[in-house]
């Protein structure tokens, strides 16, 4: 790149606690020319099936965010002046019609993606994962998955409906946008409607390493398995908020007891490492229940470390 | 009435305090008979355009009214025992279909309406009052309407939906449900789209009494005015509770400042006195947004205050 | 007094958010000689029939009272010196045992009152009032009794228990603790177990002030007639939080739509005037109800007019 | 048994956030015939010494249970369809007289123990466990005990009242309940009053293991320890939530940081696997003081898997 | 204007949901060319005396604005549409040097002052007005001030410091930059320091209206008072938010009980009319202390009706 | 010492929840004659860069500390009854000077710590261990440092201000009052303004344990370090609660995903062990974010076990 990027204004002249509207106060898109890497909200949660509330998760997340600073001790690396990073602002999609909102999540996120943007998006609710899946797979063709999640999402339907919060990886699979065997959902805990939810989702090709197994195997051999399976593929990471546990992140819609700590999960996050991710999700934050942000800091910290991994990914391909 | 009604459990036996899921802890519809006034839940919020979470309205309406008690000095009545009251619990809806919730509503509300019973109908948000409308309707012809609320509710679609919560009341002059000019909007404030809301809903027959109004005429002769322009025909009430200011009702999902506040309001709805209420609805109370129960509160005193006029007009009748 | 009175400490040496354990920061009455006015605190709350949590409304009424300052311009006087107002801490009441607690009371308010001091008690739940009541009338006979309220507290037994928060002024009537026909209920609304909780209160001497009547015939023409009513009788005024509106108090333990407002109360306590008011409390402040203080606020407030009012008529009788 | 147990209603037909009054959505005890497994509540903190409010508990507990669903993937049974579960409401618990109390928590209990049911109790504060105690010990003499408690709940008296919160397991030691050196406090911390108190502890039988304990020798190790004490004897689990770290379970009375985690707690409870649980309780949820039902979430969740291992107790034993 | 302005994104395209940092989602001023009304944020608090938390004033005034629509029916104008509004963002002040955040302040609304465009700063706490005051008198010599607030705010100093949240008009007299006798305190009420605080104000030119004069005398006499004693001269509007009662504005610094009503504000400030304001604050929002945006909802709609005039008054003059 | 300590008074005669003004409920200075180890609060905020509040952190860890009772298990020893612990109240700071409110600081610390004696200084912000460092070096030298922390707190200046809570231990170190080379950073995490601000931390003497490494060698190698590391220097140790996950502590003014558990941290505070604590602090608690007390509980148990460890120290030395 022939140009410095744009990052944040400097902290010691705007505070922190001024008012912005971007993640990170990154500059919008409309302030740069061609971004590497584009943050997109999607204001989204007529997908739930418990607590609503999501659609003002981009929000709150980027309120979140105004305390992350330029440095990633972690990882070494500076994500805002290695590459470009810039928010794209909220997708205006419809809150009363779930297929329109689909693609209009997916018409907006394959602006970026077709033109080797990474992306991260901020949910609303997992529903959208979807329309991220197809946009990804138009570009790459099927990806690998990681999946932080209480839960499976690889429902059937429910009411009737196909697009909800609870199956956007079944459809993923069916429409294969997925590399079968190289998909693992990460964190699940609680009771589930059936057996068969586990052997349904097993048979799509997916694998399961539940928040117990992190806990009692240590979180970095559950990372190593992953990684490993994931390979070179181009790689598509989806953060349910509510995998960490609710003391870490109670604003969210369908919480259950026994997560993660956030601790474990920045630390899952940034050990994924070298692998190629295209883009990435953090979804299901829902302010109207969070206290004190606790959800939303958690939730841009991870927003931060994804911002990180692909921008070191970018650099190694540079 | 040959049979004496079962109303709520003795206090002193079962404390107030005690798990609970019916309003005012009466009994529930399977446990009497034929009952006179039924509160049907309808957990449902797919209609917002702002704030989610009415969908536990119900729920938390129904805790709210725990400490209502049997005799309701202000009209001098004991609204459970003179008729029976009883609670249909929560009609199963789809969250993710509109159209069919519409029906759904429809359909359990116009079970108890065609046998004469009264219904008091927690939402939920305000998008159900069309489906109550249409069972009134075809039960008693064109109803009266007084609706309290900020807003008018008779905007037409809303990112192209014709049924959310803003369209209620337009639909249902579309579809001839309500007695021309025997229509009122009470304690309306706050910024319009444009100058023709007012324009268009006045040409629906519509007349408008807002908040400042309801505070400097008095609240008497607003009253006064709309008893007399109702008369005799069947009255369809319907409170959303951001008629009430956001400080008397925060669990809402479309506050506006400087609403009436709760005393003004129940004084209201009791001196509406001797007409003829056939249904009535309390909506958009959205608890994530409540502290310490101040909405839902509110909310249950107005549902004790409805009863207790239905309660009345059934003896003006026998 | 040939002493001057010790105040509060100068806010601009130890600012206002210093911690401290007195009502206004006040000196303790281990700290002054003979104080004229007494701040006692009775963290009870085994009392109550709904939600518990006033036994930590004293300290959080003092926390509240941390803004209070030395000059009450719509009284104009300076209560704190005029007279020596001091914070005689907490009573140190058994939680499970109410009988002895009113004991434990009493106990620490005689030894107040026999000396001519002028009681202010935060409660603590509205059980309290009795065992002050019994303080009162050893020292000057029956009093005559303004009772802010939503209720009436004049039932006869709960769960058997004859000294409940529902209760004290019935309790009171028996033992001839109170003026007959010198006593008010303020600000009652809400339903009632029966009809005949109206007319056996009557039947006790007490006359009811409703809330829609002090909205209704605006708050000073019902002043008036209590003043007239009380005359030169000792009295006593007891404050129930929930006399507020829950938009004023919501951290209260039994609360009803359709209260008064703060500004309401405040006014109608200071226009009691040239009353002769011998004790005074303020209870059922329940702080884990409360936000941002909103109730202890208000409750702090209202000490301030009742010292500023008693201290007014030590002064007029010296 | 022949007949099919009735489970909770299909979520597709009510969705969870429909008005509910027992827990997980199960039917009440009116519903169905012999349940195997009660839930019962009790709604009583008359004897708590710091924040009260565990009185709204089982309501609370109830509304965080709703998520719950039919498949325990973890104890890989179906608990509600292998054995009848059902809710059998709230004991009405006299508020002001805890011995009536206690008496009125056996009497209720009984009813159920006695059939051979095993009982899941939703409390209420910790004075109740002494009540089921009882009950267990009437039917099959004194029980072994494991108790998840932050404190020891072994002190002799408080403010003279012998039957308090902090009591419970030294009064059952001395009515013979307990099987001496089958017990063990899990999870304790904090300071106490004195030394005595873990010594009189001891000398009654108990063996304690602290928080730290289990963060240091790992749970696993701990609950073979304890599984290896009990044996077959008939156990009692009693978990007060503040067993967990104020971060998982902020809604308690008497909070001491440096907990367990939802995840240790829950996965230490399963392991307890194939003892013999004939009752247990989750007790000191306080609502008041939780957050988007962390805490009651927590307890909804621990009920479940307690509900798990009865049932499959109940399929060894057929 | 030959050029339309630019109002805020069609609400059918861009749900008012989305993400935004502008007042009203209006334009910023990098989109427009020259605005007439200018929407300033001051994110400052170090001039506090009790609770901080005003520096996140502006974000949360903002995001409570995001409901304002574009029709005024109380005021019969398009505020958005008549004139070109615009937001400038954040002053970037110091908030460890109270004078140099005055300057930076000073400054930045120079810039918009001197072009003849009108200001609405949010604050940030109260000493700000200060150095909006020194801009106005720059531009338009001494100004009229109608003043909304609990307090006088005419102290002197502070532990030593002349420039705090309780001094601005004091300084602002002391400058010349008021014109005497056109100046008004309007809601205050509570205890002060000592009577000479009234005096001094007094002396000052100041007049004062109190709360409870605004209840008794009726909120309309007031105003017509204010508005003749106004005249033609050029105004500034201060409201201090704290000026309502703390139920209808919980989250500011130091709250008083016995406020103004939303709905009486937002009357009044409509009721101006026809003054010439040239510039308005409102301060003093603390969103730590607030509840579903009780306050900043508050704000945002007193905000709107401040544009609203001032939009009026350019109609006037072209 | 030859006459008994004086500990907080007895809870049976006391109930913990009366009102209290001191930690632990203990006496005041003014209550005892020559205190072994002070409690002192420092009510300050003005030194924030983020979210301000910590004004009212030392009422609230008092408050907080309600529930501490008089024996150590995990230490085995009785703090408050080996030594005399006082309670000193609050420094009367400035608010609107940095300078001062650190020498007023120094000025009351400094009449302790001449004396001999141990303190605890319960912030406010992190501004003011700076002051204490200093008194401490009067006394003792330089000392070594544990300092738990989210971050280095080493920056230079903010908006051009020296002394803020970003920047005590750069001040420390240029002003010589560490111990090169023994002084740790325990806890760290997040992103950073540049890599040069772990360099030059490192430049200064400072060693960083950061919180994921406290998770994975495990806190007792960490401990082992340090105290090899300290040694028998004179130690200061400063506690950030931040340092503590947002899920432990959310009431705090720069929170940071990832942090320490309250038993991780209790339990490495505990193993320090025989150090020589000199002194320590425990600051950014700040309220307003609270809930439930989950943070100021926190940071009164970390009070509790250092006075411990001071009153053991204090043992051995005699």
């Amino acid at each position: 790149m022939s140009r410095e990027p744009i990052g944040p204004p400097n902290a010691l002249v705007s505070p922190r606690f001024a008012t912005s509207a971007t993640f990170a106060r990154l500059p919008s898109t409309m302030e740069v020319e061609d971004p590497d890497i584009v943050v997109l909200g999607v204001p989204f949660d007529s997908g739930v099936s418990y607590r609503p509330g999501a659609r003002f998760g981009p929000t709150s997340i980027r309120q979140g965010s105004k305390l992350l600073r330029p440095f990633n001790p972690a990882l070494h690396t500076y994500p805002f002046s290695s590459v470009q990073v810039a928010d794209d602002g909220d997708v205006g999609v419809n809150p009363f019609n779930i297929e329109e909102a689909l693609l209009q999540v997916e018409s907006q996120a394959t602006c970026h993606v077709e033109k080797g943007r990474k992306l991260l998006t901020l949910g609303g609710d997992h529903t959208v994962a979807l329309a991220l899946l197809r946009t990804m797979s138009k570009k790459y063709g099927p990806v690998a998955l990681v999946h932080f999640d209480a839960h499976l999402d690889t429902w059937d339907t429910y009411f009737g409906a196909p697009y909800t919060h609870g199956t956007p990886f079944r459809r993923a699979f069916e429409e294969n946008l997925l590399i079968r065997n190289s998909c693992y959902h990460v964190g699940t805990r609680g009771p589930l409607y059936a057996e068969s939810d586990l052997l349904e989702d097993k048979g799509f090709g997916f694998e399961v390493i539940t928040s117990d197994e992190v806990a009692n195997s240590g979180w970095r051999l559950c990372v190593d398995r992953i990684a490993s399976g994931v390979g070179d593929s181009p790689l598509y990471v989806s953060i349910d908020i509510d995998v960490l546990d609710p003391a870490f992140a109670p604003g969210t819609g369908t919480p259950e007891a026994g997560g993660l700590s956030s601790r474990e999960l920045l630390q899952m996050v940034r050990a994924l490492g070298e692998v190629n991710i295209v883009g990435a999700d953090i979804v299901e934050v829902a302010p109207a229940y969070d206290h004190a942000e606790i959800t939303s800091i958690a939730a841009a910290h991870l927003g931060y470390e994804l911002i990180s991994l692909m921008s070191l990914n970018f650099k190694r391909q540079t």
